[in-house]
């Protein structure tokens, strides 16, 4: 179960890490979107393993079929089916892990629940199961970006302590992809892509925060009291692998203001319309969206699998000692970049169609 | 719509602030449960308004009723529906409000999405809409603790910079109840209380951190991918009034570490269970509980309700001033301790029948 | 569980026949529509008991209130909730239930799946459940009628073997309202009335076919495949007490025809709308509206409770008789009426936001 | 929308009748069931066209491969994912339905719908759509004979008026599948078999009535009050293509009787089992199992593509002839048979999950 996310643009994910596949249906998608592989294949190569020095060196095409709900280059409205196969699989790399529990990684909770794993290379908590959220993700966006050019954007604010200065109201995609890793401050990326080789030479890990802007994101969208829109987009973000945490505008650190400080008076703008002053609201008061610009960030822990010796146990209860083999990820935070994207498009585009089904009848 | 909660054990929220009233009903409840009005009251008065000088004077002794579903003090699987009747409305406080908007509150948003709204005391987005979710979640406790004996603890950790100093893994209910800020740190509680008392004479107000653990909570709960535990817990808490924040486990912090730092190392404990040596997890790996506690963290900010003038617009796009005269709530985090507890437990609760449903019938 | 109907446009209903009373929480109504207590008080008068000498005794107002959702006689957009109080209650009547079994009631059935049971009246199993889904039905139906003027009209179309001659392309609520038996074919339904008097008498109870035309319904309704809008009716119809079939256009008797018999052809009309010679497909093609009449059929069986001995045995395991002393309904389909009508109504508001949500976006 | 069925044990189909292929995914499946792709093959193989003389000429093998959810032969508790490749489609055979609507077929309703449809051999209305159905109905029914042995048997009752007898209590796969028309009366068999043969060289079609009965099936199965045991079964049936009708137990007929009548007298049998003297209420009482046989029949018309001409019109509104050249089924009903069957066990499955959720708890 809970292989299903979203009330009416749903998607259902399948796939492990090894296995004939991954992929997702998508039921609900409206008809008559242009959409092709080559546009979902975009979001899938930001995605994907070995695309740079500094991530994992899994080497995967991951090359997308669209197996249904698409004719003549449009959706038909019927479930859009697209899957991708594995190819560059290594099982023999994981046959320590058939027996060992890895460290604060997913091989002993799923053990515990079912009584059976594919150990794998992960098997079903393989960050390889985000593809088909991704996939999804480029459709949503696709839809979001038709009805008011809504923009989805995300990038890496933190790695460790090094903390990049953006502009979440004016950064552009192609400032994000102008570096290996995804960090918008010319600066402070190369820092942080020099810190990555550093730890991955190490065979250690690390960390970091990463930031998501939706702009032009129209008025009204998320439902009280439990879809609120931020309720949802924590949820969303909060299934990504590693993730620990979530902050939506002023977060955490908005504990620290009193009321009349922390508070985002009104105005109106010169088209009459109804803004605020500040934004710590994040572009969510009450669960609705309010037309200010989405902001949130999504905290990310080191990723599990290390080379470094660790102390672990078997499947039969003994006590031992492991230091991973396979291919290590130093650092998961750029390949997360378009699947924090991909979980706030998804929202949006849900609690879009979601609005247009209550609110634009009568 | 968004007003349902959870997939087995469903809840229905309904009641605005000012009209007949505010309840819940609660589909999927396991047969066979004792409970009573008491118990659930037990829980509505922790919640409550006026209980204590540090939180909002509204006078209300939100009694429930159960309106169906119990039989001779036991549950029969039916739907149980509780009513709490509003009392002490004062609709005329909120004259003004039917045409300013409040800053950061829901206002705005509201007509922006419906075109409409009860303008009088919050209507729907009032936290007296979390009577249904507090009584629902005196239900889930009840099944929790008789199932394996879970625990499910909240305090305030925080206001604004005061912080408390708690052992989650050994802190109790008396000590959380023993002074009417819930911080379970006696010295740090009465400068807490201090705080709210001189920030709400100043007609101003303060938010914090509300800590949550549950403890005893078996192995196996959670469902990969979207349903993680940790982002269904997530999605409970954020759809809180007022919650800016999530954090599970090691939370933002946690990217501060490396991997070897933060991976929490398996051991074998004396009863031959498999256990970590920390918990940087926060009790849920891969989505699913570890048997270790469970520990997060919810960022409330400062009530947007002040008597402080701001800046705002009127419904007919006229700007102006507002402070609000009504009943103000300087802090709202001693109230918020119930509720985080409420949202926790309907999702532990919802977890552990979906569980049974799927991995207990072959 | 299952106390939850529909995607959109969503309700619960609670309550048992005896206890505090019956309800429903509509969820996802959309907002600003006008609505009282009084017209749903209209559509509850018809499912009351006690309305004529023909149905059951039991003297209850079924006074409805309105406790959510609705401000100032419009829909907020947040959940209605509307209750009626239990009065006329009569526990002593079911003293010899507590123990005994009624046959082919739910008597049974409920102690086995949840080892317990509200056996004064037939507890939720009673068809003053029902009250809920004819209260949100009301509202449904207004949605309906005010987006392309859809009218949901049911009748009495059998009694046992006396059937009348009704065309659904014209029948208006009026003849339906205008006898006791509902009935709209004047001969008929007096014999039908004479028929159940006569069978009442007896202590005995008989069934029937209920027949429901929806008129104006927009093209489009309904989703392939498993929300076709004849499955979700079939759901929705086959969910009331006492039903024991559906059909929909030629239904069992299409079975008889060959496909050059059956197909339906198609034309141009006057206005260049796309039109069907004949309706044997019952208005919907495909699980989609085709803007022809949607015409259905649902069988009621004769009420389980009757005053003849018959066979049955104790919760402890004995065989013994039992002639019901409680009151009783010999015929339940006048009251059938206004439910088969709630239901319709129910699905097709459902798939009317369903379809808006999709389909009217891009 | 409208692809998901399955509340606990959910199906998500996909797939055009011409394009990639159709499949399914399967959330919630139990883990550690032995599962193959050979045994989901046999149930495809009674579903397939081709497979004898009187059924449609198509040749697809539709061989299934599972792409994820199964490891070493076991179910995983993740999803199941399950496709088949389209390979012996004909598009040039439906060129002249890209213009024209094939009378009582969808065509015309998915292009009011949707604005668009791949008009290739039905697209999505397709009985090709059937297959991740009868896929996962596969896997249900396997689930079902390991947990109380529940063996759910479908056959053909009638081919027009051509009724066979058969007793629902005592039939055996073995003998609805001894002859092509699925009809296990060999007498009658015959008959049908010459009829449909008959008929198909008319270039006309015929319908008629499956009956589907499911044997040892637990008591306590269904939930009251909207996801009642025979409402489920009915939305899933009445999803199939070409069904008209539903009924369970004594159905329409039932309505011929008085209560005493059509009650089922209760008795104790020698193992101290409550039982029913009789079965008109077809093994479900108050929308729950109680234990007996569950029979239900339903109603399928006339296949709509036939080979003789019929009025129609086109897209562009133009009334014209149609005479359906693609290849042509004159009897849906022996493939239907593997439908009717995989939709019952697919309800009693989530059923049967659903139940230990909610009330194996405590």
């Amino acid at each position: 179960m809970g292989n299903i996310f979203g009330h009416l643009f749903r998607i259902s994910t399948f796939g492990e890490s090894h296995g004939g596949g991954v992929g997702v249906v998508i039921d609900g998608c409206p008809p008559q979107l242009e959409i092709s592989a080559e546009e979902i294949q975009v979001e899938l190569d930001r995605r994907r393993p070995g695309q740079s020095k500094i991530t994992t060196p899994r080497k995967e095409a991951d090359t997308c079929e669209i197996l249904s709900g698409v004719f003549e280059g449009k959706t038909l409205g019927t479930p859009i089916s697209i899957l991708v196969r594995n190819k560059d699989t290594r099982p023999q790399d994981y046959d320590e892990m058939s027996e060992k529990y890895r460290p604060s990684h997913a091989d002993a909770t799923y053990d515990a629940k079912y009584g059976i794993r594919n150990w794998q290379g992960g098997g079903r908590s393989s960050a390889r199961e985000t593809i088909g959220r991704v996939a999804a993700g480029a459709i949503a966006k696709k839809i979001l970006r038709q009805v008011t050019n809504v923009e989805v954007i995300a990038y890496v604010k933190r790695i460790k302590d090094l903390e990049g200065v953006v502009d979440p109201n004016t950064v552009t995609l192609e400032q994000v992809e102008s570096n290996i890793v995804r960090c918008p401050d010319p600066e402070c990326s190369d820092r942080m892509i020099e810190l990555i080789e550093q730890i991955g030479r190490q065979g250690d890990s690390i960390g970091g925060v990463v930031e998501c802007v939706a702009r032009n994101v129209p008025k009204g969208l998320g439902e009280p009291v439990f879809d609120k829109l931020e309720a949802d987009i924590a949820k969303g973000v909060m299934s990504l692998p590693a993730s620990k945490g979530f902050e939506i505008g002023s977060g955490f650190g908005g504990t620290l203001l009193t009321g009349i400080e922390h508070n985002d008076e009104f105005y109106i703008d010169p088209n009459g319309e109804i803004r605020t002053l500040t934004n710590r609201s994040g572009g969510i008061q009450g669960g609705i969206s309010n037309g200010e610009n989405i902001i949130l960030r999504v905290a990310f822990k080191p990723t599990a699998t290390i080379r470094k010796e660790q102390k672990t146990v078997t499947r039969e209860g003994e006590e031992t000692l492991l230091a991973a083999k396979g291919r290590h990820d130093p650092c998961v935070l750029p390949r997360a970049v378009p699947m924090v994207e991909a979980m706030v498009a998804l929202v949006l585009c849900d609690h879009l169609l979601r609005h247009h089904g209550q609110c634009k009848v009568l």
